[in-house]
């Protein structure tokens, strides 16, 4: 009698787990592919590397027995068959192009676990009722080209297939020539695949997990974020013959403003987030008074009326600003990202599946963008975070313990199984 | 009889001014060289276009009887006899020179004001017991090479003639050759030239004197100035992943010490000043935490004991934000001007010339330096301010108006002839 559940039965739950040296050595295999000398790696999307990263990947794919197949945009999705192929997949993914001074593990991670996950399918005889799949998506990091998330972004139509193609890198190559080029071209039109649930495991790219001693970060959303613009305009004059009382200093109004970022961040926590990370002064030279500065302002929070409070206050101090200095001050929105919760039903998958592993789990929220953002608007979606060195990523030096990159994926397996079903004999 | 005064007959006293319409001609007309499209002049140091203007300038001082020398280092003097040989000269000058957008006063102005005293002299067949003298100086504007003030710092030992030799342009092109190339080397040993006493007539570069709707300032003295790089470092981190609790962000630091600057200045009024013209925010880039932040601090007041006050100030806020954040501040002094007050007795002198002539007056300092500065180390010294449009300098749209420029030539001719002694016929 076939049956399929949604957990194993216990005593099969504990035994299974995937093989961590594995898949640590299917990471440090894909990582030399363009590897650097200081120990990370530059692997830009759809360049020869890429190519050859793909390769690996698609290789060691059907080694596990799955089939292959790539989408209009280079996306790539391998699938292990389910009893039932009339059911989507339960699908994992991420990406497996870097900055050009990335580490060995954002976004690579996240594919290779999905591998892992079907090896080990493999080595226990486990069928699931769903089919599987793992997904890599196209240029994920944006280094190459923009917009970042590019694969998935079609894929979720935030924008199309014509726009993706024609973006080019600095020396004049596009997108669509480039996978050409590269042959990862396919023919499935982006998004006529459809998709049951998703996971994406990932490197947190912060220091929470490490910071509070906690092996699984249970993610419970992505935080909305506004960019902004900010020009304060003065008056620039020569440092010296200028007595305070007749100055229009644009820097000393500017840096209430970028001090009201932060501290408006800190008036709505936990969640909150206020950065500025770029700062013109014009003309910056040691002894003229700045006549103009630009800056950026960026707000995160976990709800989008949270978001929308912080820039509330930011603007408030600016209006006030103006008419308390004649200065003027010129805030311009460069973009905006809706905060985005996951499903509740993946969220709750990927903290049983934590807890029954006995693994310290937490609830966290991702700062950052993910491809799980995109696939998260067609489907159920879930991410399981793990602790990165110093918090430190899109760097060389960025780094995971292996015993967290085993955790991560024996999570993702536990979470993927509860989704997909499975089957008895 | 033949005697010799310090003041003119008062009758005589009131006939006795210069021609303004002249002198506004011969600004326009040396303002011709190196004019541009904007109404500037760009006239760099050693220049073809410098010697040009230097063959104008001693071209109109021949035509008036006067004597041209030129020291090792290009300065060049004007002398108009007096009575008594054995006298050092009571001299007057600044610089012809200007910045690559430089304006038609700033220097120019004082150097034919010079030279329209002594053709008033010649009008009036005044003769003086000591010699008058018409500088100007090698470089002043420091654009072309560095450092600064070049000629007159020279002529003081502020550095050595070897020193300035050596300086290059952007091309490779040095001061040495440069001079020889335009024919201003000459013979006489750089400070081996007395001088009697010393003035300069000067736009303002700043905004005091047109606030105030005042025509002459009588300059006090020279603020003494500090310049500081500060180097705050925090740890660079991505701004979505991490939250506010476990950010090191840099610029946060230096937003508090940039305001600082601002308000220890105004503390220490009326003439303390405090400037951040330059910043360089690492790595700059909208979604990353600044991992450091490098600033420049202008600090400048009428005493060298008040700016030192303010330098303690903003250090000590340094050393309690580096206890209270755990980011290292580095303060590092990049160049110090002691506070240099002019002569009593020419201070004096320019005012009593001012109001004897009728015309509004008030003290005021020099934030800005001219060679006045070096020459005032030599001999007594003082400056005459002229307003000048919005206080604005080094700028293609720098403009006085004709009644301020003869009202300014006015008042350094009476002092001048103060100074000399006017001799009777």
């Amino acid at each position: 009698m076939n049956t399929c559940t949604t957990t194993l039965p216990s005593s099969r739950s504990t035994a299974l787990r995937i093989d961590g040296d594995r898949l640590w050595a299917s990471l440090m295999e894909l990582a030399q592919i363009g590897a650097t000398p200081k120990g990370g790696v530059c692997r830009l999307a759809l360049t020869d590397l890429d190519r050859q990263g793909r390769d690996l990947v698609t290789r060691w794919a059907r080694e596990a027995g799955m089939s292959v197949t790539v989408d209009k945009i280079g996306n790539v999705f391998m699938r292990r068959p389910g009893r039932d192929p009339s059911l989507p997949p339960v699908m994992t993914g991420s990406h497996i192009d870097t900055q050009p001074t990335g580490g060995k593990f954002d976004g690579n991670y996240g594919v290779l676990a999905g591998i892992e996950v079907v090896r080990t399918l493999n080595d226990h005889g486990i069928e699931t009722e769903a089919p599987i799949e793992v997904a890599f998506w196209t240029n994920e990091e944006g280094s190459r080209f923009v917009p970042v998330m590019m694969g998935s972004g079609v894929f979720a139509g935030a924008f199309t297939l014509d726009h993706a193609y024609a973006a080019r890198d600095t020396e004049g190559r596009s997108v669509r020539e480039e996978l050409e080029r590269i042959g990862y071209i396919g023919d499935q039109e982006p998004g006529d695949h459809p998709i049951g649930s998703y996971f994406e495991a990932h490197i947190e790219q912060g220091p929470v997990l490490e910071d509070a001693d906690v092996t699984i970060g249970v993610v419970q959303g992505v935080l909305g974020i506004r960019w902004f613009d900010c020009t304060v305009t003065g008056m620039e004059a020569h440092a010296g013959p200028t007595p305070m009382a007749l100055r229009r200093d644009a820097l000393q109004v500017a840096t209430q403003l970028m001090q009201e970022v932060v501290a408006s961040a800190l008036r709505h926590g936990p969640h909150g987030r206020g950065t500025v990370g770029m700062v013109q002064v014009h003309p910056n030279s040691r002894n003229v008074i700045p006549g103009r500065v630009k800056f950026s302002m960026d707000l995160r929070n976990s709800t989008d009326a949270l978001v929308d409070r912080q820039v509330d206050e930011v603007r408030a101090l600016a209006a006030r600003l103006e008419v308390e200095t004649g200065m003027s001050i010129h805030i311009e929105l460069v973009s905006s990202y809706a905060a985005q919760p996951f499903d509740g039903g993946c969220v709750q998958a990927v903290q049983r599946a934590a807890g029954q592993l006995g693994l310290s789990h937490m609830p966290v929220v991702s700062g950052a963008g993910h491809d799980a953002i995109y696939a998260g608007q067609l489907a159920p979606a879930g991410m399981i975070f793990i602790p990165c060195k110093d918090g430190i990523s899109h760097n060389e030096i960025e780094d995971a313990k292996p015993a967290h990159i085993t955790a991560g994926c024996n999570v993702l397996l536990h979470a993927m199984l509860e989704r997909a079903g499975v089957c008895g004999d």
